[in-house]
């Protein structure tokens, strides 16, 4: 009981790794021993002391890792600091010239699918084409400084284009005031960089985790959907549109249009939309099937892009009611710091709106970071890969950006053209950076059904029936959590999907953790094992002796009365069929239960009490630390009169014994 | 593998105790064969089967009893079907003149307490006080017909009589217009019958067992705090109060009583209350130290009624500003079912207001009932407790009563009076009846004070500090539920209140479920155990093996990151400290786990990869039946290669023979 015992922390490893408990008589242990080994165990830590350890560990995971004995002079130290803070410190001072010859090569993949991308995510974002543009050049830069992961492409995305107007579009109407809007957005992109660097210093990475696997999936297939459907404005030329994002009224609004005279759709746009999105589609078919052919497959968005702005320059079609971008300005991204509106009277609305899209953003981005990494065998940390995100979407929003983060499409397209480190993110905005001097008078022309069907094209990415089907399989309660998100974002909105998906994800884990149950167990043959009869068909079971486990984790209020009422439910029910008792003995295997609650503890009591009037001896085994601690608190282990066992074989043997005796 | 497997039902007791597997021969049994046996355990019910058994086993709990082969004739049929909706027709039977003789008494006991607290409860009600002994007439007289509790006293209770007005004063204000106001809770009342009585057609018992220990403990003491404050009206003699039922408006709208000319306070009100309400309580005390006494303690409140009753009929006290009752009319209860109102443009917020007053009248009388039946012995059954509560309420509701329910203070006075069945409801339904057609004249001037005072004096069992110690004592979160109660009632109103404990209590469930850590096991000597190095500081462990468990019940999207990072730690830090790697095994214990989604087997997945890359070899042992069947279905386990063990203890006997076998 030395004092390390109230402990655990992985440090906790070598003390144990080391301990050797030296001369403890092994034949000495009788089973009442044993006994008195569970039934007074050492003090578990307090609740305090929990929250103290948890949030140490959290913190400050690898303390030892900074401060090794090995560098603890004073410049040592500091490089060691920065490179902490900086990991291009870490990895530029291994950068070679074969490394750049890839990253250069990837840089400029990503930047021709990623001008003709931005200009489309901005569209969808309802903010001018410049500013999907502006997106690409500085969130990227600060990225390859602060952040962690090799393949990531950073830029607007298509999710959180579609979150931002979502969100945004009901404080202030982008059609009515397109720059008060675009503050907003600036501002939102503002809280939303604050809130992740925030995550990310207080270690608060595992918040990213309470989106299940599940409900990202069903998420990721409803938005692009919804983001589908937004471009039917731009594919059909529309003028007049909805700001909902639901599949109902986006059709009501295009169905409207068929009908009425004025808003009409026009033919030319969409015969343009669509013959180029065949083409992308079939360039990235012929991409796949022939790995030579992938540069076509890149490439194809920004020929498309040039074609067909060609196309119509040429033809003159915006005069026949072709839509066009128009003109977009010249120059690099002007600073937006004078536009952030900390003094609007939404204040706490933007807050909000930016809480959910930095929680998006961190999501998309630290999957992607994630998925790569493991690919190229090596892990990023969450909470840095937070700051680093966080910083960036904080300097963009000073220099009119919107926020910002890892493209899943693009990720892909970099790690396949053979990225080696951020540098390709640094290649790629440079790109950009010219294109925004020298190329935006080109874009004059350029038609929007071009844009619709380069988001378009870049959707089917998004919607993974395989995992879906995979959930389906494993988990269907998971899968009704995909489903919930899928079909929430489709009919309702983007944050009620996502709200929806996560109460299906949490109500999942209070259904299984409270489901009462419980399981009968029998010796498997050949061990001192127990294990559920159903799951082990070849189990004995013991004449006389029942031997049940709860089936649920917790034994508590929403679950404590109806296990215990099931239980003296089976003894009776048991004693009505045979006519005399055959059950002696009830062991039952707390091994289950990580914890317990006073009216779990009532229960047991209550339960006690019922059986000791139907004659049945209640013996327990096997419990853990917490619960013991509470039972003996609460005082039942003295009203269970050595009945307590340390594992379900000992308390059938005691059961065993005390009928032999009796029979003498 | 016989098609019983699939099914988990109680019955599945019986086979499982015959089954004796014939010829299965133990010593062919070697570790691989019983590896197969976690690895192809038999499918598991699945989602729509476990569904229908639960389903069935909720609905059908006992299909044996009431249809057993010996009854099989028509008349007894009908006579066991009828003894089962009428309970009274079964103790009836039994029913001899000396249980008479004490229920007598009881009732008579009961009554005297129950008139004077029927109008007072009718007073906190906002309603008339001639309501509260209506609502002590119907009711009882159904509920002993019905119910199968033989000491609960059903009639007005405070609880309920607080929450009515706090939940329909929103939707129409009492003050303005009294008689809405009453055919809205005419209304609820009669929702809430419907309620209850639906959750016990429909088995619902649990529902009720939803409200934690914790949590009812700190509804009652802030409960009894606000309604301790709502007699100040009462007691100070006060015209204009607050509608409000938190502490901060009610002290506000005293203090402001002090100030003002015109709604000052009247002291002779407060010295009449107090004075009586001391009487009360100097009796109660001399009642629990002479049991010869407890009459006194009991008769008190009517003694109280009649004596200041007398004093200001004698003084005129009632024009020098002493508050009376005034006019009570006499006359059994009116039928009220013409003033229900189904049309309501506000039905929906009072089927609401229903479901919370239901949920909370069930969850008393559920409460009263069984401890109270525990005392004699006996169980009673809860859905069919929530028929009768919902039938008599119904009742109720057609007859000018509002929701009654079982009263903790008066069900103990009736045990105490020797009651010994449900008759002694009736004799107290008949008693307050004949008050009701003679006595009511006698109630003209009887001092609000006093109604005051006698609710006042019921309070203090309401607030059970023994019980919040025993709660803080237990589990420091349980009392943070009970606390958010007590705190939620107190500053911000009922609802709130227990919607916060209500959350708590479940938010407490998730933080165990998936509550993050793991723990090393160590062997407990002189047995094949394994046991929590921290919990058994006795145990022993294994060169070269660490095993560890998973602490908590899910391996799911919030935690299995988290769990995975940290082993992984654990690993390289155990590598860092010694040099060379101490480590070759690392066994996962997986009996903890109930379940396991998407997110928690593509973590098992790294763990694996990145345990492969420092050269430790992971096994896992002892999965649970969900469990493995979802690895096997995600084809994990065909990556462990045989890694798979039935317990701990022979995948630690596999490590080590794999470890001599390589130094060999």
């Amino acid at each position: 009981m030395s004092v390390a015992n109230a402990d655990i922390s992985p440090t906790m490893l070598e003390s144990s790794a080391v301990r050797d408990i030296p001369a403890l008589d092994i034949d000495k242990c009788s089973p009442a021993d044993r006994a008195q080994w569970v039934t007074n165990p050492p003090e578990p830590p307090g609740i305090w002391r929990d929250l103290l350890n948890s949030l140490r560990d959290t913190m400050f995971p690898n303390p030892t890792k900074l401060f090794s004995p090995k560098r603890n002079t004073g410049i040592a130290l500091l490089g060691s600091l920065l490179q902490a803070f900086f990991p291009i410190l870490s990895w530029g001072r291994r950068y070679s010239l074969s490394m750049f010859k890839h990253d250069i090569f990837a840089g400029l993949t990503l930047a021709s699918l990623c001008i003709p991308q931005s200009i489309g995510y901005a569209n969808l974002a309802k903010l001018d084409p410049q500013y999907g543009l502006y997106t690409s050049i500085v969130p990227p830069l600060v990225y390859a400084v602060l952040g962690t992961s090799r393949e990531i492409a950073i830029g607007p995305v298509a999710i959180v284009s579609l979150l931002l107007p979502s969100l945004i579009g009901k404080i202030q109407d982008p059609a009515a005031d397109p720059l008060a809007y675009r503050n907003l957005i600036f501002t939102t992109t503002f809280f939303a960089g604050i809130f992740q660097a925030a995550f990310g210093f207080l270690r608060l990475g595992f918040l990213v985790d309470f989106l299940s696997h599940a409900a990202i999936v069903g998420f990721m297939g409803g938005a692009a959907i919804v983001i589908g459907l937004q471009q039917l404005k731009g594919l059909l030329g529309l003028t007049h549109f909805t700001n909902k994002t639901d599949i109902i009224s986006v059709m009501e609004a295009v169905l409207g249009s068929f009908r009425h005279e004025n808003t009409r759709w026009n033919p030319l746009n969409f015969i343009i939309g669509c013959s180029f999105l065949s083409f992308i589609l079939i360039t990235r078919l012929l991409g796949k099937k022939n790995k030579k052919l992938f540069w076509l497959a890149v490439i194809a968005p920004l020929l498309s892009v040039i074609l067909s702005t060609l196309l119509v320059f040429l033809t003159r079609a915006d005069q026949h009611g072709v839509k066009i971008v128009k003109r977009v300005p010249a120059g690099l991204n002007p600073i937006s710091a004078c536009h952030l509106q900390f003094h609007s009277p939404q204040i706490s609305q933007i807050a909000t709106a930016a809480l959910i899209v930095a929680v998006i953003a961190l999501t998309e981005a630290i999957a992607v970071g994630r998925s790569f990494a493991s690919m190229k065998g090596y892990t990023i940390d969450g909470n840095r890969e937070m700051v680093a995100l966080g910083c960036m979407n904080l300097a963009g929003s000073l220099t009119s950006c919107y926020t910002a983060t890892g493209s899943f499409s693009r990720t892909a397209v970099n790690f396949t053209a053979g990225c080696q480190t951020a540098v390709s993110n640094i290649v790629m905005a440079v790109t950009v950076m010219i294109s925004l001097e020298v190329l935006t008078k080109l874009l004059y022309f350029t038609p929007n059904a071009i844009l619709a069907s380069i988001i378009l094209s870049a959707l089917p990415g998004l919607i993974d029936f395989h995992q879906a089907y995979n959930v389906w399989k494993i988990d269907k309660l998971d899968f009704f959590a995909c489903l919930g998100a899928f079909l929430g974002v489709l009919f309702l909105s983007v944050e009620f999907g996502l709200l929806l998906s996560i109460v299906i994800s949490f109500a999942k884990i209070i259904l299984i953790s409270i489901k009462p149950g419980t399981e009968i167990l029998g010796k498997l043959p050949g061990t001192d094992t127990f294990g559920d009869i159903h799951q082990y068909p070849m189990a004995l079971n013991t004449p006389g002796v029942l031997i049940l486990r709860v089936k649920s984790s917790l034994l508590c209020f929403a679950n404590a009365n109806f296990i215990k009422d099931r239980i003296l439910r089976m003894i009776s029910s048991e004693e009505d069929t045979s006519g005399k008792r055959a059950i002696q003995f009830l062991v039952i295997d707390l091994s289950n239960l990580m914890n317990i609650d006073t009216s779990g503890i009532g229960s047991l009591e209550e339960l006690q009490n019922g059986l000791g009037g139907s004659g049945v001896e209640l013996a327990i085994a096997n419990p853990k630390w917490e619960v013991i601690h509470k039972l003996r608190v609460a005082n039942f282990v003295g009203k269970l009169k050595g009945t307590v066992f340390l594992s379900v074989g000992e308390a059938v043997d005691a059961c065993v014994a005390a009928k032999l005796g009796a029979m003498v």
